[in-house]
Formats: structure tokens, sequence, C-alpha cells
């Protein structure tokens, strides 16, 4: 059957973010006029980007082509798949397809924006093929952290090509239908042009438990620590974990109290559209909670990752006003640190175990992504003639890229795409035609891409040494100075104990300005550089400290 | 024979710091008028810690005490236990002891601080006494990730101590001898007071391998990559690991070179101390590299843990100005992230694939730290009547002392201290006496414990938003604003394209200045505290951030 199609015209496939990094996920799919979009995600700032809130990507391209571009296709409701969607509606507003718990965050995002008015938001079921310009794009079934996780078949003239999107292989889900590996197994039959394929834990070998196996897990928990409270930290998006919870406090007769903005809403929006499933009078609000005995409670919480301003955090630091832990406390962390967050979740815990608290931090998670084993029985269903590995740093793609290799993909054939490179492909060939432009837009408060690299670099010299400000009054006409020079610091040493040093520096300041005087100079520019560079000298100097300074003049 | 030594008077455990975190390690021992001090380390700063370079401990209590302390006794010559020395000696400047290779790293530190002179060093050999005070201190050989790590057992007139350093136990180490268990039972068998023993690894089931163990992974890898130059990353003070990557060399045929400045150190030291026996004609210098095939050599070199400025991370973001990589190279890593850097060494192994290099960076390393079955072998081998865990988290302590329990001390008798806290202990009893002032002291360059809370607060808030100065001339005995204000940022928005912003910010100044002076108000404080209210409630109104505001009147 494979061949019996015909394929005509060529297909471009464009991320324009996510490769080589986590998060921010967004590829455009371009045929003839029409260009979908899949995705539409943030990501959370490097440490190097001080003061930023999070980053989305560059849409220039998209921006470009603004008559080309039919809809947004979402995988699934994580932030790194729909986060940027506010900001990129804003300057391109087209249609958003998405199955229901995906739509339902997705419009509790827009409404936050004041944007659920103006977005036309539809949602699909799987199965649903949505026609879109020479597009066509049916949603699959397939399992995740978070509930309704769908891959993406887009049907072009030049052939299909499967996005899964983060996914795993779960037989037994708690919620739902397992993945449809059926229709894989239909589309591979008939003939996949390329398949993009989730590449997270493509360096780990076997295969990803199912989230049932945690029901096991949260019974032998919750059977050994029947004579204290319980709290579970998880991530509030993970509808089918935060329902295990539920279920294991029902089965002990323990009421739940849920503690953390995010979480409150994802359950309050799961629950509304029934991906959630509360027994009555299981839920009890936290003012409630000194009405039951410890022991017949539990606290479901967000802070997994040990975030600072979060439910937990503000527990173990004794910063929360409804909840004190101590020794009748067992605290579970049904989560494992994101790379980065290992120091910040170590710190919750050792205050954690301070306070008197039992905390049990590992095996009480599974990961929502597939391992080699599954990637493998992907590629061997559909039978994709191009593969090209996604979401994933460089090491994970190149994992991906060997696995594969292994399983017959020509290595000509599989592309490690760079964000921007446009790849394009028909039955023939498939080749890098192109690059669009591509980039990280920093988000800072209400700011979009108003900070950039300078002023990164002024935070990151602020936040290493502090600032030197050194002010004079002059009289330009005359030349003269009226009065000052003054210095004020903020950041650089604690004043009142410097006294001495500040008072040097300021002779410093003077003495140059003076002698630049006496020699004529007249040019601000060329007054203020001599006293920066004579205080920058004289500091590094003195204290092998590099502040920035600021030299002002005022005139008179 | 357990009893037949009689005990007399109280001795004192007073740890100045090391406990609830890693790094730091510095413990009192006090009898009478003699105190001994165990170890004087730093710790690394942490990621709130702005611009700070290292930590060190606060050591008033042996200021105040100052004719009381005898001697600094050194384990091993990490920096976690002598990175302080400098620092502390020049308050205290008392006689140092320590093994051969501790000596000689401990002296490098010295002339690098210009201090080799003025203090008192004693190189001691496994099974000497140091009589010093009231004190007898005998050093016992151990096993760690540095040659010459010693134990110390510590006489007091009120019972025997033995610390046990950072140790593991190694049946079949690469240099010297195996942990010497015999002293331990001996001690054991006449009967010890307490255990401070290593917690770092007491989450760890099991036995940790023996350096050794590395001479087969490096083989097999040497002749897996034999097309291939071959880079090896590690930690500079691990001696013993240098020494199997030059065998492997060797053995292979390849020449060797040593990149990076702390490993070039300390292979000097080790080298000179004949701690390091390097085969004649095997080390070449870098310049030669490109005298000898890529496949006959063999780099080590430091950046294990993704620092910035180490070799390694230099080579893999194209920075180094002698080393290219490329697809002809593979790059081992053999260690482990410690935690918090697993970002930086995931961000180097993503360069080095990218840049085409083949990166291992698993499987080639084994801890310096005893996991929990050595750890109860101690014990076991000691039979303490006190149990004080050391060298740990929070976390790390706990799990020991439950293992402490495990194999039957009681649990009265095991004290997780906190830093400060004075355990007083003789055969009747041990109990906490009192506390002495511990804490962190920040060096910044060259300042020590002038950058406190205030200026680290300020740089936070630096860094998150940057600064606005404003500026203004004042006449202050007419009360007229003469000119200005002037708004200037840095690290706050791109100044070039945010006019407006900065315009309008200047106007809101302005009118509040004029609205002061109009109703009279002439106290600069007020003054300025107006001006720094009105513009941070418009940037926060208009943009959600908050900058430092300093506002700045200048008379005329």
């Amino acid at each position: 059957m494979r061949n019996d199609i015909k394929n005509q015209g060529k297909v471009r496939i464009i991320p324009l973010g996510g490769l080589e990094q986590i998060g921010m996920n967004i590829t455009a799919f371009e045929y003839g006029d029409s260009i979908v979009v899949v995705d539409c995600g943030l990501s959370f700032p490097e440490d190097d980007m001080l003061g930023i809130d999070l980053v989305i990507p560059d849409i220039s391209y998209l921006a470009a082509n603004k008559d080309k571009v039919k809809a947004f296709m979402i995988t699934h409701g994580h932030e790194d798949h729909i986060g940027a969607l506010p900001y990129v509606l804003k300057e391109i507003n087209v249609p958003v397809f998405a199955t229901t718990l995906t739509m339902g965050i997705i419009q509790h995002k827009l409404k936050e924006h004041e944007m659920a008015d103006v977005v036309s938001c539809h949602t699909v079921e799987f199965g649903d093929q949505v026609r879109i310009g020479d597009f066509s794009i049916e949603f699959i079934k397939t399992n995740h952290s978070i509930v309704d996780a769908a891959a993406l078949a887009i049907y072009s003239p030049a052939g299909v090509i499967i996005h899964t999107g983060d996914f795993k292989v779960d037989y037994t889900p708690v919620f739902g239908d397992a993945i449809d590996l059926q229709r894989f197994a239909e589309l591979g039959n008939r003939g996949v042009l390329a398949l993009l394929c989730d590449s997270t834990n493509a360096e780990r070998a076997g295969f990803t438990p199912s989230e049932r196996t945690l029901e096991k897990t949260f019974d032998t928990i919750f059977a050994e620590h029947t004579n204290t409270r319980i709290i579970v930290a998880t991530f509030a998006s993970n509808v089918d974990r935060v329902q295990q919870i539920i279920n294991a406090a029902h089965r002990f007769g323990r009421k739940v109290v849920v503690e953390g903005r995010s979480m409150v809403n994802i359950i309050e929006t799961a629950t509304a559209l029934n991906r959630l499933n509360v027994p009555d009078n299981t839920l009890i609000d936290i003012e409630m909670l000194k009405d039951y005995p410890e022991e017949k409670t539990v606290l479901i919480t967000t802070g997994s990752q040990g975030e600072s301003m979060a439910a937990l955090s503000r527990m173990a630091m004794g910063q929360h006003r409804k909840v004190k832990i101590g020794p009748n406390d067992t605290v579970i962390f049904s989560s494992s640190p994101i790379p980065g967050n290992e120091k910040a979740v170590t710190k919750v815990i050792n205050e954690l175990f301070q306070k008197g608290a039992d905390v049990i931090f590992q095996d009480a998670h599974v990961s929502g992504h597939a391992c080699q084993e599954e990637i493998k029985l992907i590629y061997s269903l559909t039978q994709p003639r191009y593969a090209v590995p996604v979401h994933g740093e460089y090491k994970h793609l190149k994992a991906h890229a060997k696995l594969a290799e292994q399983i017959g993909v020509p290595k000509d054939n599989i592309f490690i795409l760079s964000s921007g490179q446009v790849l394009e492909l028909d039955d023939e060939e498939a080749k890098i035609v192109g690059e669009v432009p591509v980039g990280a837009i920093l988000v800072d408060g209400l700011g979009v891409g108003d900070v950039g690299n300078v002023v990164l670099r002024d935070r990151q010299r602020l936040a290493e040494d502090g600032i030197v400000v050194v002010v004079a009054a002059m009289d330009s006409r005359a030349n003269i100075l009226v009065n000052g020079p003054d210095v004020i610091s903020r950041g650089f040493v604690y004043a009142r104990e410097s006294e001495d040093l500040l008072e040097e520096a300021r002779e410093v300041a003077l003495e140059t300005l003076e002698n630049c005087l006496d020699r004529g100079v007249s040019d601000w520019g060329k007054l203020k550089n001599s006293m920066r560079d004579a205080l920058s000298d004289y500091i590094w100097k003195r204290m092998k400290r590099r502040p920035m300074i600021l030299p002002i003049l005022v005139e008179v």
C-alpha cells in the first residue's frame, strides 16, 4: 500500500524554537501558501538572564508571512508548548486548535491576558481532522504527564508528517485511553514522509513505567504513615497524579486540601472538564484543616521543584500562614528535580527534615516521556522516510539520532536541525534549503523584548560588584567645578563601614577632575571617562573589584 | 580492656562550620586550657551571594580564646578543609600539622598569600602522634579522592575522639596503603568516647567502588577510541585519577598534555612529593601537541564541573587558544556533577557534541566518600559511645544518624549538631552546654567581610531590574531647582529604544519635585523620598518592574 498515494510538491519544516534547548517549542509547517504552526511555548530564563520572567520565541518569520499562517495546533497544555500563545496571538491572531483539557488551560491563560474574546478557539476530539489551507491535521491520542496530550498527523500534498509532541506509551493510563498505537501503525502502513519525535528521554534505556504504577507506591506510603499528616508536592498540571493522590487519600479515609494557586486553578479547570473525578466529601478548604485530626488529612501542593515562592517552600521556611511543618508531617516529593533545580529542591528537603518532618523524595514519580524502547516502537510503527528528532538539548537529539539509525533509518535521512533551519522534503529527497530568523525574546514584567544583551550585561556587572555613582556640578561656560564630586555607592561595600574608602575615592575623582580642568579639558565626555578610569583603577588596585562606575556632571 | 583507661574531665566538641552545609569544615576540640582545631575550610558562595568569590567561617570564638588555641590539624588537602587557612592564620597564627601532600598543597596556598615564611608548618607521617596542650593527635591512614587523607584520633584526658575526615574504604588504592582498619579496631577495643564520621554518602546503600576499578574503565575506553584524540576532564586534586589516566595513556602509547592552571599546580606538587609517578617521555608541553598525531595524545584538563573559565569549557566554547575541538575528539568526564553544577556541565557536553566530539559522561568516576556499608564498618570497629555525624547537609546527617542507630548506638547518644553548638562529653554523659558565635564571612576580591546582607540585597535588586538615577541641582538657600532632574538608567531598559519612557520618568520626577517645592518642602531627605516613591510607582504601573531608584540632589 505504501506507494499508492501520489505525493506532490514539497513541504517545509521550520522549527522556530525548541531545538538544542528545553522549552519554547514551536514549529512551522509550510506548503505553498499555507503555514500551520505546531505549539507555541515559552522557556524559562537561563541563569545569566538576570531579572527576566520568561522567554518567548522570535516569530518574525511568521509575521513576515502573516497571510500564509492559518492556525496554531497545540499538542498539550504545558507551558513550554502553550506559554507564548498570548504574546504571539497579539501579533498573529489566527485560530487555535487543541483537545479538551489543553484548550481549557489555554482559555484560562487567555482570560488572564484579557484576550479570551478576541481569539478563535476550537476544541477537537481525538481522531478529528482539521482541514485548513493546504493541510489537514489529525489529532492522535498519546499519553504524557498531562491529560489529553496529542500527536499530530500533518497531511500535506507532499506527504504525511507525524509530530509526536511530548509523549510516553502508557498501556494503563489513569484517565482515558492508552496511546493510539493502531493509528500510528495505519499511518505507517500508508507511508509517513517524516517523523518528528520526542527526544527528552532518548538517553534512557528501557520503557517508562505507567503512571498507574504509582497507585501501589502511594498505597504503601499511606499505609506506612497512618499516624501523620501527609503532604504531597507535585506538578500542578499533572492531573493524573493529583487524581491518584486524591484516590489514595479517599481509600485511607483522609480529607484533601489543595494548596498553591496554580494547583487550585488546574484542578478547577480539570474538574469542570471531567478530567478529574473527586469523590464527594473529600476536598476541604484549607481553613477547615484544624477541624480534622492531622492523620486524617492530605495536602496536595505546588513547590515540588523548590520554587522559592511556591506553597511547599513557604511551609518549609516557616513562612506559610496556614500550614506549619512539624514532626507529625510526612512530605512526599512526587516529582524529580528538573535539571538546574537540584539545589533548590535539596534546600527545601533539608528545611523539612530540620523541622522534624519525614521526607520521601525518591521513587514516588514516573516520567512523562518515552524512553528508548518506546521511541523505537514509534519508529517501528510509523516507518518514516525521514527522521527529525525534536524536544531536547543537543545531546538528547544526538542520542535520538543514534536510535533512529539503529532501527533502520538511513543516516542521511536523519536531520538534527537547529532552530531556524528550513528543511524541505518530498518523496525524493530532504535537504536544508535555508534559514529564517529565530531567537529568544525576553519578557520582564510588562516589557516584551525591551531587555537585550546590553541591559543584561549591565545587570550582570551590577550584580557582581554593584555601582559607584560620582556626581559633580559644573559651570560649563567657565569650565569650572562648582560642587562635588560626591561618591555614592550601592551593592558595592557597606557604606557606613567603608567611609575611608569612599572618601579616598572621592579624592581620586576630585584630583582627576581638577587635573583635567587645569589642562583645559572641557569636553564632558572626556571628563567623565577620566573620572571613570581613575576610579576604576583605584578600586581595582585597592579591592580587586570592578563595580560599574557612573560619572554624572550637572550643568549649573 | 574497654574500661582499663581512667578518663577524667570533660572534653568539648565545637563545630564552627561544616554542619548542615557542604564545605567550610572546621571543628574545635577543647579541654581545659587547650583547643586544637581540625580543618579550616572554605565554602563556595550560594546562588544568592552575588559577586562573592568564597566564604570562610567566622572564628570569633577562636579569636576570643586565642591563648588556648594550640594548632590546626588538617585531614586532607581539599579546599573545603584547607581553603580558609590563609585568612584564619592571619588572625590566629598557630602551627599547622598535616600529612605530606596535604602540607604541600597548604604551603603552595600560603605562598600565594605571601605567608609561607610566617606560618609554622609540620609534616606528619601516618601513625605519628602530635602532643600539644592537653591533647595528643594521631594521624590514621584513610582513603579519599585525594592522596594522603587522614582520620584523626584525638586523645584527651576525657577520652579518645575519632574524626574520620572525608574518607572511603579502598582495599586496593592506586597510591599507598588501604585505610588502616586495624588501627580503628585497636582504638575501638581500648574505648572510643565519640566518633565524628563523614556523612556525604550516608544516603547511598552499599560500598563505594575502589579507585582502581577505573583502570579497566579507562582501558576499555582507550581501546575503543584508538583513532581519536582523548581529552579527560577531572578534579585537579584527584592525583590518583590523574595517575590512572597517565598510566592508560602510557599503556596505549600516547603522550600526555596537562591543561588548566590548578591541574598543572597540583601535578607539580604531587610529583615533587612522590605522590605521582609519571613515566619518562610521557608528558609533553601543550605547544608540542601539533608534533604528534591526534590519536597519539591525551589531554588531562580542568573543567569537569562546567566551570565557565576552566580549560575544558573554553575548549567547548571555541575560546581556547591552543585546543580546538572537532570530530576527532573523544571527551571523557571523569567526574560527576556536584549538586548545583548539573546545568553548567550539560551545557559543556552539548557544546562538545555540537562541535562533533564524542562525549562520555557516565561511568568513568567513583566517589571518594564512604557509602552506608563503609560507615557501618567504621562504627563496628570503633564502637563509639557517642556518634556525631559530620560533613553533610541536614538530610545526610539525618540518614547517617539512622545508620548509627541501626548499628546499635543508642538514640540518645547520637548528636546531630548545628554549627556553633558546644557538645560537652565524658564517660557519663554528653550534652549541649551552650553556643558560640558562628557564621559565614564573605570574601569579595580583597575584601573580607565588607559585603554583608545590605550589600547583597542591593546587588539582588540591581541584578533583577537595574538602577534608575535621578539627579537635580538645587539652591538650598533659596530652595529652588536650578537644573534637572535628569534620569539615567543602567540595567533597566535599553535607553536608546526607550527614550519616551525615560522622558516621561523625567517629567514625573520634575512634577514631583516642583510640587514639593511649591508646598514649601525644603528637607532634602523628603524631596528625595518623594521623587523615589513617585518614580517607583510610575515604573511599576507602566512596566511591572522595580528598579532601584537613586535620587541625588546636588547643592550649587
